[in-house]
């Protein structure tokens, strides 16, 4: 285990520690943060998915979670959203590629060599986790913004015995059918529509894949909300398949992280009472 | 008034806004962040000073304080640290110039054109923020950090009348007893070092300034404590002027916003309580 410790900073009572080390599935570094809650471990951990152009940094920087995460004695992950670097296929636009990579395992040239965020997420940086840090993988939640949101969605739909909770804010719920999923998907995946059903949300549940309940914030001044995110989408999916789904339209509120402080409490309150036990 | 909205989003109920306007004093554009809570205004007014390398973005974006600022009802300024473009003077340090106006007002070339912030914070943008937002200057009180600490003790001690709640996180306690300072002052106020003391928390209560207390706190792993913070100087200075100090040292804490996070609520109930009326 080559793990590095980039920076280690005393937060709330706990650690907010940033890390670094040569990832097998990516065949790159692969950078995440932890916050580490005060008080005897293990603990419970959640992970937050981040969405199109950020880092481990965003979320960490800028969603304030750690202050309620220290009081709930839940441990953060926030990993980053792709593999990096000069030998990493690219595009120029924000929305594939670097800072992109949908949490998928890529089968398509030029992506397939170091794209393989769903392995990378699904097994390689939890067993990481699991030796290093003092965290109870007995007891997992996830969330995840806007393309994280997907991605929290899918990994958990997939993988519903490793999750207790799983919660999003403002998710593509459904790549197969807006503008940002298709280009990824197909340029991730190929053509063969058939190979991106598991990477979205309303398709799996549609397939038979279920989870216990689901939490989504929106805003409803989101920009992106009527073009790529479609909540209705998933609305109707869990209706149909019986899924409880709490989606809460909030007046007002975009797609930043402005509007992601503001209820991430809420959300961490609510990943808290399925990960006690 | 040619004030201009950046951005604007709503957060914790509130508004997170970001601003930009034609500077009389520093004869550039400057921008400041505003975060005006919900309910009915005008509310109660906590200025932040950022310190060396900052904007009006890192206390914004960094602190989480919008969500007890907008539970107690107060708004919150965070304007930039400098002026900044390509006709303004810069040094190749971090310390000096752009990102670095300490807060004074310079008399030296090539400085004293732009580098008026002593003016601008204590004169001109209170005026733009209470021409165009419901603020109410009756009752003000004013945070900073580290250089942006200097610059809130020295503006509250000059300015008693004005602020009815001074605090600080990591303040440079005495800019004329430390290399950041002598650096900075020296630069901006030339070599004379009685024109230093109005810049010098502890020079400035020597000289008679008061104001009724203060709060710091103070990071015990902060790595510039010892050569360039000094609140040794800070408590000395207050313990033979008389001025209550409450000094609060945290064991295993930095210089970072992970340290100002997580004490920001405490600074802001203690605003809160003062400015009441």
């Amino acid at each position: 285990m080559n793990l590095e410790t980039l920076s280690s900073h005393r937060c709330h009572g706990g650690v907010q520690s940033f890390h670094r080390h040569a990832s097998a599935e990516t065949g790159t570094p692969m950078r995440f943060a932890v916050f580490t809650p005060p008080g005897a471990g293990p603990y419970p951990v959640v992970w937050f998915l981040a969405g199109l152009t950020c880092t481990e940094e965003n979320f960490t920087v800028k969603a304030g979670a750690q202050r309620k995460a220290a009081e709930l004695g839940l441990m953060l992950i926030a990993p980053d959203t792709s593999p990096r670097g000069e030998g990493v296929a690219d595009d120029p636009a924000y929305d594939m590629g670097q800072g992109a990579g949908f949490y998928v395992d890529a089968t398509q040239p030029p992506w397939a060599p170091h794209f393989r965020m769903r392995s990378y997420i699904e097994r390689e940086l939890p067993n990481i986790v699991g030796e290093v840090f003092p965290a109870d993988l007995a007891r997992q939640g996830i969330i995840g913004h806007s393309m994280g949101g997907h991605g929290a969605l899918t990994i958990a739909l997939r993988n519903p015995e490793r999750f207790a909770a799983v919660s999003a804010f403002a998710p593509i719920c459904s790549p197969m059918n807006c503008p940002w999923g298709e280009k990824a998907l197909s340029g991730y995946l190929g053509p063969d529509r058939s190979a991106w059903r598991e990477y979205d949300a309303c398709a799996l549940i549609e397939d038979g894949a279920r989870v216990a309940e689901l939490l989504v914030d929106q805003g409803e001044a989101d920009p992106f909300l009527e073009t790529q995110l479609k909540p209705e989408l998933l609305e109707a999916a869990c209706a149909r398949a019986g899924i409880p789904l709490t989606l809460r339209r909030r007046p007002g509120y975009d797609h930043s992280y402005w509007f992601i402080q503001t209820f991430i409490d809420d959300h961490l309150r609510w990943h808290a009472e399925r990960l006690k036990r």
